[in-house]
């Protein structure tokens, strides 16, 4: 037997406003540069990212994404500093709980996993 | 914001044995006395509940459940002392995810929480 678990967090409407749709999401934008890449990769549409992104960052006030800087028509889009720090919060947080509900079961039902 | 999880636990080959949806029938079977009268609270069949049971049974190697004893023509089930320790046990498994969730969250999330 093992444990597993699903993590979101929401805003005060109840909506999921960070999940691993989203972290998913700026993951492959940090990996290939580009929202439209980072959707695609995704299966996810543009219109779904953007709003995803949007909602995030008008929740936290913060920028996550910006425009990539560069040569004139050097287009795509990387994470802001704040971003970067954004999914590293996130990930510290995601392997706590890990971490958290691996122990606990380990040691609550060390009688059935000796069997 | 606030951080939201579900929790559940899988056999070897992926399956889910236990989840809410286990947890709430044996509470409802403790509370009702039939498994017949639990599952029609929970809008489950009656196979459907006995399947759930069975599977956790099975790889338990214990009897959750077992018929009432009682004067004769008295029906129904209730939980074994096995049935009761092991909900306690989820019981206690849960209730620690849910601290660890919300401090590690109220933690790590402290800036944003601020705003």
């Amino acid at each position: 037997m093992r444990p597993e678990f699903k993590l979101w967090i929401e805003n005060e409407e109840g909506e999921q406003i960070i999940g691993e749709g989203l972290i998913s999401l700026l993951k492959m934008i940090e990996k290939t540069g580009s929202i439209n890449k980072a959707s695609d990769e995704l299966n996810m549409s543009y219109r779904t990212a953007w709003g995803k992104i949007e909602k995030i960052e008008k929740r936290l006030g913060e920028k996550l994404i910006k425009r990539k800087t560069g040569g004139a028509g050097v287009g795509g889009s990387e994470l802001t500093e704040k971003g970067r720090t954004f999914m590293n919060k996130y990930h510290i947080f995601s392997e706590g709980i890990t971490q958290c509900v691996n122990e606990d079961f380990a040691r609550i039902f060390a009688d059935y996993l000796q069997s």
